[in-house]
This record gives structure tokens, C-alpha cells and sequence, in this order.
């Protein structure tokens, strides 16, 4: 557990207490499933602080993840009547983008990953969240569909004070580059691997 | 993401639907933080479920996962208030353990965190949480303060459908072998690396 002292001073000119409050970029890939997992403990502490958290899933299946949905937005929730925490919004690929509430118009998904990231580059401008989830956000870029350049360019020009955690396999070297903190999820040994399927609370 | 094709079937004699339902063993190591985080996350979609969430933190100080604290707690009180997910009770070593109520008991951290083992082997024995997340469990094994042949035996014969998360660096090649799924978090990158000092919301 890092105990707050860092291997070196940058000569960055910047005070302690503005490099500790820097907007960080961060990082969860590999090939194990804690990526997610672990974006959405982020949210967990973020809540607490009273953050407004902004989660977006650039997959067209949701089904893996409603766990996380339901309980963040029960804490969003939390927000609203008592005011605890901070609030919450979720949106799905999957269902058409919940702000756009366009059903059924997902057919075309490269078209839909690409106005999911239209939609973040308007958000980041107008400084809506203070902590941006994007969910398997390494595909898109992957695919061709979003450009890495220009999610580089956006995350590194981004005003105010805004982290941003993206997940997904195969994160783009230019990412990782301009990322503040990557860590990759390895698998060591997995039940699948001996015919274990698939079980709810855990996988889903 | 697994898609519910084992790669194999083995010859153990069970249905997929025991399979399935399996009591999951799960350790989350590595020297990068997202193991904690990760964990929590797998106890927020078992809160979703309607699980019981039992948290065991064996850090002296427990001052990095106030955020978890708070938000899991948070939802566990949603449970009680209105029957929403499953309940959660969060207990820390540094407090003298909660259900004990002897504050400053503490002194000796060993004698701390073989209570702490004896207290979950009991519940374990009880079936009194549907997951238990271990936080931190695997240091005082690494300091010898733990047997990890018992813990390897409890977990091995505990009764009924009880999953167990356990998280620290240096997981014993023991616990490893009884686990069922193994992730390491791998540091690709830290911002303590160029100086950045930890900040809220981000590291506690």
C-alpha cells in the first residue's frame, strides 16, 4: 500500500497539493475480468466522496454487469432522497444511449460507439462529471471505430478536474502512454479453465 | 468475457447446475491496488443478489477504504430501511474487531488477526454470510501469525455455498492452489512512479 511517498519529485513546478488533486487517467486491462470489477470500486470511493460519476458501456450486451448497475444507482439513489454521496448515471450502448433514449437504434453499432464518444467529448467540455467510467471503452478503439489520437487529444486537453477510468483488453499503446495509471488484470487460474461455468453474484 | 463455454468438462461427477453453483474460493493478488477495489466490486453485485456481505479488513489502519466502507454500508442500510439487495457488516482488525466491541484491544496485532480467523472460522461453520471478502488476509499468513494449511482446510470443508474473496500481496502458493480463480493486478504504470501523491477519492 503506497504510504503517500513517491520515488521521486517531478520537476514540474507544480505544488504537492496541485499534483495530488491532478485529473488522473487510468487504466484497467488484461484478460481477467477485474477490470470492470475494479472501475466500479473506483465509483464505490468516488460516491462517497459526493462525486458526480458518470459510467457508459460501450458493449452491446449489458447483461454482465446489472449487479453493479443496480447497486451504483441504488447509492445514486441515496443521493437523491438523503443526500449521501454523490449522484449517479448509467448508460448502455446497448439500449441506444439512456440520454438519447433513441430505442432500438443500436443497429449499427459502430455508428452508436461512435456517438457514445461524441456524447463523453461534449460532457468533459461541459466538465458534467467528476468521474467518467467508460466500460470496455479498449474496443472501439480496438475496432477502428473511435480514433486513439483523438481520445488521447480529448483526455489530455480536458479542463477542470476530471478523472476518467477506461477498461477493456488490448489497450492501444498511445492510451497506455497518455494513461497516469495502468494496471493489468492477469489471470492466474480461472474455474472455466476446469469446466466451472458461469455463476450469478459472481460473473454476473 | 467467458460466454459460458467451459473449456473443458470435468469428470467430477456433477451436474452443470451444481457446477454452476459451486462455492467460489477467489484471491486477488499482485502488488497493484485495483485487489481490494475489485473485491468490492464483486460485493456490490452480491448485494445486488440479496447476499449477505460479510467484510473483514486485517489492516491496522483502515483509513485507504473509508469510500468502500462507507457505500457498502450504505447499501447495506437500504436492506435494513427497505429490503433492497442483501445486508453488509464491515468489521476492522484496527478497531479491535466490531462484533467484539473491545476497543484498544488491539495492541497485539497478531493475537488481533488469529480472533479475527477464529471469529470467521466460526461464521463459516455457522454459514453466516454468503461472501466473505478477506481484505489484507494473506499478510498475516505471510508473517506465519495464520496457518495456511488451517485456511486452506476451513475453506476446503466449509459448509454449504459460501464464497470467500481473499486479497494481499504474496499470496501463499498454498492458497493459491486451493483457490478457484487467481487474478494478479500487475502494475504497467503509477503515477507515484513520477511523484503524484496519492488524493481522495482516488486512493481512499
Amino acid at each position: 500500500m503506497p504510504q503517500g511517498q513517491p520515488e521521486q519529485v517531478p520537476a514540474d513546478g507544480l505544488t504537492t497539493r496541485r499534483r495530488r488533486n491532478r485529473p488522473l487517467t487510468i487504466v484497467h486491462t488484461g484478460e481477467m475480468k477485474g477490470k470492470s470489477t475494479a472501475a466500479f470500486g473506483l465509483a464505490l470511493r468516488g460516491w462517497n466522496q459526493g462525486w458526480n460519476i458518470g459510467v457508459f458501456q460501450f458493449v452491446k450486451s449489458a447483461k454482465w454487469k446489472v449487479g453493479e448497475e443496480s447497486a451504483l444507482l441504488a447509492l445514486g439513489g441515496l443521493h437523491t432522497s438523503q443526500g449521501l454521496g454523490g449522484p449517479v448515471e448509467w448508460h448502455k450502448m446497448g439500449e441506444g444511449w439512456s440520454w438519447t433514449r433513441k430505442q432500438g437504434t443500436d443497429e449499427d453499432h459502430e455508428a452508436a460507439a461512435v456517438e457514445g464518444w461524441r456524447e463523453i467529448q461534449r460532457r468533459l467540455a461541459a466538465q458534467t462529471h467528476d468521474l467518467y467510467v467508460l466500460d470496455e471503452f479498449t474496443y472501439p478503439m480496438k475496432w477502428g471505430w473511435i480514433d486513439v489520437d483523438e481520445v488521447v487529444a480529448t483526455l489530455r486537453d480536458r479542463p477542470g478536474h476530471q478523472h476518467v477510468v477506461i477498461t477493456g483488453r488490448d489497450a492501444a499503446p498511445a492510451l497506455i502512454h497518455a494513461a497516469d495509471l495502468v494496471t493489468e488484470m492477469t489471470k492466474i487460474k480461472h474455474p472455466m479453465d476446469a469446466g466451472q461455468k458461469g455463476q450469478r453474484g459472481i460473473e454476473w
